[in-house]
């Protein structure tokens, strides 16, 4: 059904989607229908619509006033721009708080969040609730057979500001989840080790959220009210979704998920989200002032497309240059909104939509970016974005395609980001998005396509799976992973992996227990390093190392590197077993980038993994989508300020330019060519 | 009325009032006797008395007792020491929290503040108000007529520590405060733009306090509850002025304003404050510790006297050394109180007066510096204090002298103030203060006088007006500051001005719409540069540049710099504009110190704008004060460790001490001379 | 009776007691009998039983179920091993809270301490003591004439993660304490200077805890709260012993303080405490991390054994290898575990014991270690243990003996600590616990042993007395001082000492108005120092000196060194006072380490100090304990990595190893030895 419903949408945009939120209730009529005529210059086929629009269609609890959008999506349609229509429901009317305040979020420390910014609501609120799901109701009867209508946006970045509530309606909320998870409280007892500093509980009755604590609280309790959360949010889009199904079973449904590297990145479990969406949609706003900007971004892409197992996927908000809310806002300098937008569709983007299209004059986000500027049209920004549009809609043969499926993939999962950033570690101060950065980047650098899985993906079609701090895992995923390499699979797995259970309990029998025989070793202790000192590599690899280390006892792995200074100088530092048919590498430190670069290089020759492209200059990278009918587009992208001719293993053409085939392809400075085969 | 009152004070006291906070209720009264000898060695002609006085008079609900003010006055009376008498109001006793616990100030995140320390108050809070007025009815009616009292000293640093209170009760009061501003609730769901993020008011019922959020809250929102706090206070002020209006229309009034550089500096509008004052009154504290300690003091008084248009203000608190509540206190070494002194007077103040006459022997502010240290008579600090009085007594003639207006004019504004630091900016880490230090420094620096006045002053009689971040303007003050330049005036403005108006709305029109035609160019993007970055500038002003930059189209405009480096190289930085008969010059970057020196020397050439002094040495500064009937007194003032000999242009004499006029003076290390021409 | 049931404890276990926490409820049944193996072992002596036993003793209010340590208190009967039997009161229930939420702690903010931690009641809290008392009486009852009882330990860790509430209940409780203080409560005015800040109580019921308030709070306020929240604790323990009292009157109790050097560190009064336990024992976490470890960790061990005169007292928790609740963990090196649990021994400790027997599987310290790792008992970590056991017991003759006493004594005051660490301080950064250890690690280094000792202590048996910052001092305890260096005694006072009483109110007169005549001189202004600067010492002493500096006057006394640079150059820094048939050193200044050291040496001369033994080799440190009988066993530790020998002063033996006499003997990298006379 799903891919039913998509296809649908492919035909009826019939190519990369391309435009971004739009917010007319923000402007008088009279510049909507400035609006459409610039989305014709543009090229905009998609809008989202109403996404902050709930206080205008009811702006008194159940008097519903839909003048606005009537208007706004008769003008979309006489445009012929689809509408990707939102739910209405991302930031309730100030009258919810005012006549409610109890739906009002609270933090751990019991402050409770006001109105004013957006998305405050508790996620457990059966007032909110009603409201929304009574609010879809009417928006879905009013504009459920509109025909702008393309595509559902239910919500708004869910669980960006509020992750979690704590206030006494989440709490009981939180009792019955675990009366479902666990059945009886002696379950409960068990899974969160309440034994420990007498934390026994005598009824479910008396569970509270892990607020506030004089010291550390239950690491459990605090990982389980992340899952907990995560599916209150998902009750509250399934709930909505409902609605749409009944009342628009051909119309499919997505809501975006928010940037992957900034902090409220992990509060959603995505892999339990996305089976519930017909699209994944992503929001990426990468830092136009880091320098690995790009890289992270592509992270952030890969992961969404490996949400459906390699589907394609909506870029649905980005800046066309600078956003608002970090404390110094970038611009992105000429040329790359556009480059970073193909590298989008490279990874897998059916669609390319920017937050917003024009730029408001009021609120709190008037000085993010937009499509049209408040300088307007003739601006740096406006030219570029119809340069875009005029780009993307040059090559419609790449709605469709796929992109190939990767050589290599990496291991995410939710819970163990989770329970791997939780207090009282041996080294606490270390984030998993760096670590997978760590381990992604000299992937990326050296030209090789990634794949990011779950641990419980089918692992047999990947010549190198790359799992990093793989902290938390039940036995079915470590399995999973051992019978990958025994099957002749090629396994890197990075330090401090193996070691809890689902509950945050050690797997006992010597660390990592379940990864123990696979790696052909024991870790007897962990030896974080001070802050500032590093460690020096010798052996078959020769480096540096910093943050953490461990004592190490081999039990059938061979030697790749040894610490050759500190107090486990002449240790095993990282190491090889050959286990069934493949090989698994173990890594019981971190190795500096130019370390991990040689170590995965060297993991790549033992797995005989490819660069997408050999032989491709400094900076320039590439990718390849197929079509259902055979043909691959490889889409060149030069991250570079200069620019690069680019030698082809056999002549292609360039889609975006009608010109003949070559064996050679020049790319202007943060140029893009998609090549195909003649 | 308020000249006529000043007037009488002038004449009562008879040269710069000097003393300074005397709070004698802590001491037992044989200090008392001794306090009065010591006033009379040190020169006091005027005590603030009073100020935490509310629970000695009051020490039970309305059961008053003033034995103690009534010996301390006759005390002072008898020592022909002049009162600055208190409201009393400003540190409500225990007993009022404790039966009114309502009373209490709240933060935004819902914290309640409690009695421990001071000014726990809400300053809505009507019980506190019906308290507060009833005991300056007392006081009024006991000391209306006795004959120490000068002055009457309202409430004391208003919005220190409280500058606004997120309670119900501030809330309702802040609803009534928009109904009056606003009228009806569409006119002020206009102004807060709140179609964005679903914010639209149904009723003034609903709107809440900018309480913590789930994430930015609304900017109008927060801008119009800086207005409403200030005016709450205000308001306090005001009732409490009512009473002494009627009881004693003949005594003038003061509150002391809170330090400008220290952070509560901005929560009061003084442009809207000083008209209710009979005399500006200001506490000064800079830190010993900071290099631009005494630049920082300047502008500070620079302020004060252009919050009544140039009249003489009164410094009526600093500190004779060290203050305590800095995390590090470092004394003023030998000779810079004296020196530090003299500049308030030289820069308009007509009182020197500390924080405290005799130093506490508990509570939070012991280690504060006194007039009389822990240590007694036997002292450097009081033996500087008692030097001081004798030479500030040498120059009675300066009373009733103005400080000479100055030729150069800087643009303050609160709301501007308040808007520019809001969150959610495209460079928020900015500080209104250090912009505006930025641009003061080089004319302090360069022995030029500057007055601060609001951007509606009348702006005619200056030959150079600078303009700091003017990020918020109406379209009133931009036309008065475009017709002063078009009149032949000469301009320096900053970037990021013209953006926005009173309700925090982008002008639209290309940036900065209000000033494009008078700056002959468009900004078609802000262009924030990377933390640690900096920009080469080159043309006729050449220099290095940071933290903000711009992307200028040029209309008509000439280029001073262009940028060398970075994204806009080539582009321009700095530029010129003849227009009308007068030039504008604009800044479209922060260019560094030594830069920004050479382009104010190059304004001022335009403008022809000479210091105040010429070839004054390295560390000496001048300002002038000129009698009603026309006698100039410069005062020069030594801020150098060393003696230095300064020419004069033409013979003068040093009023403090007797001597033949000179046509140089030999001015001792921090050494000051008050120089009269013969 | 203290003695005799100590007396009784010494003879029961007969050696260095030698174990660890034992919570054998985290596991089940199979795992105790392995325990009771491993114990043998290893050596255990005696194990710490039910610290966090509450939940499962009591799993619902009133309905005790003592199966669990019933069986288990029996393994240990039979193992031989001791019970250190916890009340199990440290943390309670989930039901009480459930229950009862009143008796959760609040911060000073308001925001209130939910379970999910430990330590979550407030000390205050009828309902929490009363439950408290009544388990206390069932567990007495179950096992007071259990044959494995040897120790009770009341609590745990008193005051760690909840050093004081600030509820309602405990402001009224706060209230009756400063009845009892202050009997009326203008004394109470006089005490907190509430002339100051119009902060007068018509009654107690207006006062308040200082909770957060708008500033800085009444620093006598602040004062009284951290004593009654100490004797609040206090009150918990005693109202716990008084049952044990009754039921086992000769069984001795104790308490765990925590760790010195930590935060929490200071917020007991363990002077006062001191007195109401049997045997003083102390929870040692030196941090492997930190190269001043070591020097730390003795400063800790000195002040436990000076709360009762010299005493020896137990080691009862420390790490066998890392920690778990630093931000980063690092682990004890080879060697390091037993080298620091003998040097607790040198110190006086008469157990070395551990938190925790076997590491937990789950919960918030799974992560810490434990004698037996989750690796089991083929690991290094137990195998140290077990080293460690054995040696410990090839000992047994030390049990019994004390260490002798030091010639040097410093003084240490909790209510000193608290107010010196108030806000509002000429220089607020400064923390007593690294003033103290500036001074202690000069002598620390230099091989000589100190004695830490109240400031009320009699002195007369110290060659050398050192005072670092003794802020507040009462006339008493400045008259003892006085009296010791009258009487021939050798002094060393740091600068801010002497300058307020017991209330926060300064000595009137001079600084140091109760030391100006002992020292010779008077401060006339404090001089802290920017942050960054420092100052050069010239004279007999030269070197280095930042952070604070004084303007000192002398009156008889003789310059050390004087400050070469600054505002105060040509001053005195250091200077020197004969006093009666004494000296008396003043140190008006922060010197750096080495300065200090020569500094401290200088004194020593003077004070005809030496160390414990001559010419020992750097990083080796020697400590001696005194058998009743006269004979003197002289531990030997080498901190160093590499192996040494150390010349003896005449021929001693290892009681560690049979071997020969010997005047040299040869240690190990870490190594130790017992060295005792033929």
């Amino acid at each position: 059904m799903s891919d039913e419903r998509m296809e649908r949408l492919r035909e009826r945009i019939g190519r990369i989607g391309y435009g971004g939120d739009y917010n007319p209730e923000q402007w008088p009529e009279d510049v909507w229908t400035d609006d459409a005529r610039l989305m014709r210059a543009a090229g905009v086929s998609m809008v989202s619509v109403g996404i902050f629009g709930w206080a205008v269609v009811e702006p008194k609890p159940r008097a519903f006033d839909f003048t606005v959008f009537d208007k706004v999506l008769d003008v979309l349609a006489d445009a012929d721009v689809s509408a990707c229509l939102a739910t209405m429901t991302a930031s309730p009317p100030p009258w919810l708080a005012a006549r409610h305040p109890e739906t009002l979020p609270t933090r751990a420390d019991g402050t409770r969040l006001w109105p004013g910014g957006r998305q405050h609501y508790c996620p457990s609120s059966p007032i909110y609730r009603d409201h929304a799901v009574r609010l879809v109701e009417e928006v879905a009867n009013r504009y459920g057979d509109h025909p702008s209508l393309a595509l559902w946006h239910i919500g708004n970045e869910y669980g960006c500001h509020v992750a979690a509530c704590y206030c006494d309606v989440s709490a009981a909320s939180f009792r019955d989840w675990l009366r479902a998870r666990y059945g009886d409280v002696e379950t409960l007892n068990d899974a969160w080790s309440t034994a420990f500093w007498s934390q026994h509980y005598a009824s479910f009755d008396e569970v509270q959220p892990p607020r506030t604590a004089p010291t550390f609280p239950n690491p459990a309790q605090q990982l389980d009210y992340a899952r907990f959360s995560s599916d209150e949010l998902l009750d509250c889009f399934r709930a909505e979704k409902e609605v749409l199904r009944r009342r628009t079973p051909d119309v499919p449904v997505t809501t975006n998920f928010v940037p992957f590297f900034e902090p409220p990145g992990k509060s959603l479990d995505l892999f339990a989200w996305a089976p519930q969406l017909d699209v994944v949609s992503y929001d990426s706003y990468p830092n136009p002032h880091d320098p690995e900007a790009a890289v992270r971004a592509a992270l952030g892409y890969d992961t969404m497309r490996g949400l459906r197992d390699g589907e394609p996927w909506l870029l649905l908000e980005q800046a066309p240059s600078a956003v608002n809310w970090r404390p110094v806002n970038g611009p992105k300098p000429p040329g790359v909104m556009s480059l970073w937008s193909w590298q989008a569709v490279a990874h897998g983007a059916d669609a390319v939509m920017f937050f917003q299209w024009r730029q408001s004059r009021g609120g709190a986000e008037k000085f993010h970016s937009a499509m049209v500027p408040h300088g307007g049209e003739d601006t740096r920004v406006f030219r570029e974005v119809r340069e875009l549009g005029q780009s993307l809609a040059a090559a419609p043969a790449l709605v469709g395609s796929i992109p190939r499926r990767a050589d290599v993939a990496i291991v995410l999962d939710w819970s163990n980001w989770w329970a791997f950033e939780l207090d009282s570690h041996p080294c606490s101060p270390e984030r998993l998005i760096d670590v997978l950065h760590a381990h992604y980047a000299p992937l990326y650098d050296a030209g090789v396509a990634c794949d990011i899985v779950p641990p419980t993906a089918d692992l047999s079609a990947y010549r190198l799976v790359v799992v990093p701090n793989l902290y938390l895992v039940d036995q079915a995923a470590a399995a999973n992973i051992a019978a990958y390499v025994e099957g002749g699979g090629t396994l890197l797995m990075s330090c401090f992996s193996g070691i809890v259970d689902g509950s945050d309990r050690i797997h006992l029998g010597g660390y990592p227990a379940p990864f123990r025989q696979l790696l052909g070793l024991r870790v007897e202790e962990f030896w974080p390093l001070a802050e500032g000192d590093s460690v020096r590599l010798v052996g078959d690899l020769t480096g540096d190392a910093a943050t953490w280390s461990e004592d190490i006892r081999l039990e059938g792995a061979d030697v790749v590197a040894s610490f050759a200074t500190g107090e486990l100088a002449g240790g095993p530092a990282v190491t090889q077993h050959e286990f069934g048919r493949g090989t698994a590498y173990y890594v019981g430190t971190r190795p500096d980038p130019s370390t991990m670069r040689r170590l995965l290089d060297r993991a790549r020759l033992t797995a005989e993994v490819d660069p997408v492209l050999p032989e491709l200059p400094e900076q320039v990278y590439a990718r390849v989508r197929e079509t259902p009918g055979g043909v691959a587009y490889t889409i060149l992208l030069n991250h570079g300020p200069t620019e690069v001719s680019v030698p082809l293993p056999s002549p292609m053409r360039d889609a975006l330019i009608d010109g003949p085939p070559s064996d050679a392809v020049r790319l202007a400075p943060r140029g893009v060519a998609v090549l195909v085969a003649d």
